[in-house]
């Protein structure tokens, strides 16, 4: 089998996936990070608990107790929200990435450093909803949103690593969602310090915005 | 290499996994759902504990407290059992689906949102077996089967997404394993008003229905 | 591009992945089973913890709170192998699987309820090692063997889902290791009534007995 | 489909992914491990924790509580970019790997149990920085190191399971960075006993060796 590979260097099979170290080197680049999202993202309902103590609650004390989880419940929607933001992005920028080097493997790591830092704020949030827990959360998405962009300048500088068809003006539009929602939590903090709630409410934006532009 | 797959656009090569942003969309998002479903499947066992305190108990001691674990290995069964249904649910109608969209991304993000929810009520139902947590645990599974059938319905409205091949007999076809799981955990909640453990004792039902309609 | 693909039958891209619902069916199989395994084998180390309390030991305290904790180390290598050893089993017989269906989706998720388990008697032997827990790990090992065993079976009978080319002989190979394994636990559980420490020393045969049979 | 291609033995569709057998196991264990090492390098996260007690701080005592969890976040910090190092380093080494034998899956299982180990000097670490402390951290990451070289040296030793066309300059340069970081990590148990921060931050030099011999 693999002597004929050997013996047709320029058929299909040459171009085949575990033979071109660049796109092996890619393929797996995204599988860990797919890895990384999908774990940072399972791992958010691990925080939904109830109190302990009472050992054998009341159908209604359950109930109360159910219920009165629901900053949980909230925490855990909007981080799976964003998490899952951050994945589409992740997604739609690297269909356009053909080749992995160096740079990109360490901006990468870096962008997942801050993707898997998110059940943290997550935590505190639902624990805590005060103004310093919605500023933490806010500066952990910046960090994020940021992280990305960079990856995005960074891969598509005169098509580094994108593909060559790829025109400048397709590169920019990327850059508008990202921009988008990191104005939007940036702009949240600002809101913060006049009611936290508000702020946080204004998170929901992002769900509109990560749709924009996606037929760019 | 790359510079042969670009002068051979009409090859083989060029339909390649990597080369074609539908298809990766499609992989990833394959993945990425599998990546959360396994995830959310083997996290259900950290809920399994034995009581923390006793230091070193005997043999016997032991035995009972590893046999007294049984609503929570109980629980372990029945998630186990849920999460690998919903899976095979997942596998058999993405395998007519064809192409990758923005909505498809969010409906699927939003059923594994319920899938990753999926070891809180499991956790709950194993501490205390009561009625609220029987209901709990039924909504949950609604939920999730509804979310299911509504990312097929959108799928595969006009094959918007699906093989074209596919006639509109096999779509609706696909409905029927679905809406039978939502009308067995529906039916359960008004079991559990009369008794808990036979409304527990219905869900194993899931197993034959899903085994109907995979040759559909 | 699907269209071309449907007006070339013959090309290698006509049987391409995505385009073919069976092997997409056993490729995602295998995958998410390799995602349970790697789960379940990476949440082992989450049960080595320091005890919770002293503050800031010195250093002389932490080494031996490190050295005390040899049981925990022990019995997170003998799972990393053992989990390790069904991941080569699974992955052997998969290597001569070619289709998927709905029975062999059933064995495998059965098999997987077995590893992703592991974690749990692994804690028990860890934190009490006597002749009870050495029982209950023995048996969670043999039910996984016989899980294993019992899905080789459903698939190689008659090669229902194996490669036409694999004869008789092989298929009967393939079992010898997986029947030694479960001998050997269940040996050990006899030898748990004399001696715990040399039932669990004897598992460490199971590195020899995995390699039994690899060429087969 | 299946019957086409047992018509057709000879076409490029022979050396496809799922036929054969070889590529499958090499294809399968890069997936395992690079999902071990997505696995560890996200439950890293789950060790940083606000002090379990005072109900609802005021936003002065979140903000302090947060500030005084940086030896988490430092180790964190340190620990993702040490396991990132690693992925790095399987994924440079296995880009000129073609085949799998058992010897490699042995030596790769054993990596992926130092791997999967790293949370927990991290976790001791963060809690005690200690001179024992740092010397646990500083050889479970020499005992990694020395893993992979022995994984690199079997692979390639006479191009066992390597690229035949990787000469021997190639194969020895790989080398560099492993025994680089090995020798940084031996020297910083040395530095550890005069100071332990000096140790500590003497690891931050991991970054700089990982970047050498990339184009190797």
């Amino acid at each position: 089998m693999s002597k004929k590979a050997h013996r047709q260097p320029h058929s299909a099979a040459g171009r085949e996936r575990t033979t071109d170290p660049d796109k092996l080197g890619l393929e797996r680049l995204i599988f860990f990070s797919d890895a990384v999202f999908a774990i940072a993202i399972t791992l958010l309902a691990l925080d939904i608990r109830l109190p302990a103590g009472g050992e054998s609650p009341s159908n209604a004390q359950l109930l109360a107790q159910l219920l009165g989880l629901w900053p949980k419940y909230l925490a855990y929607v909007v981080s799976f929200l964003a998490i899952g933001t951050f994945w589409i992005g992740h997604h739609r920028r690297f269909k356009f990435i053909r080749r992995c080097d160096r740079g990109l493997l360490a901006l990468n790591l870096l962008f997942l450093m801050v993707v898997a830092f998110i059940p943290f704020p997550t935590s505190v949030i639902s624990e805590s909803g005060n103004r310093t827990a919605t500023i933490f959360y806010a500066l952990t998405m910046i960090l994020g949103g940021l992280m990305l962009a960079a990856l995005w300048w960074y891969a598509s500088w005169h098509n580094r690593l994108t593909d060559p068809g790829l025109d400048a003006r397709q590169v920019r539009r990327q850059f508008v969602p990202m921009l988008l929602t990191v104005a939007l939590f940036v702009l949240s903090i600002g809101l913060a310090f006049v009611d936290e709630n508000l702020a946080r409410f204004s998170w929901l934006l992002v769900v509109p915005i990560s749709r924009f532009g996606y037929r760019g």
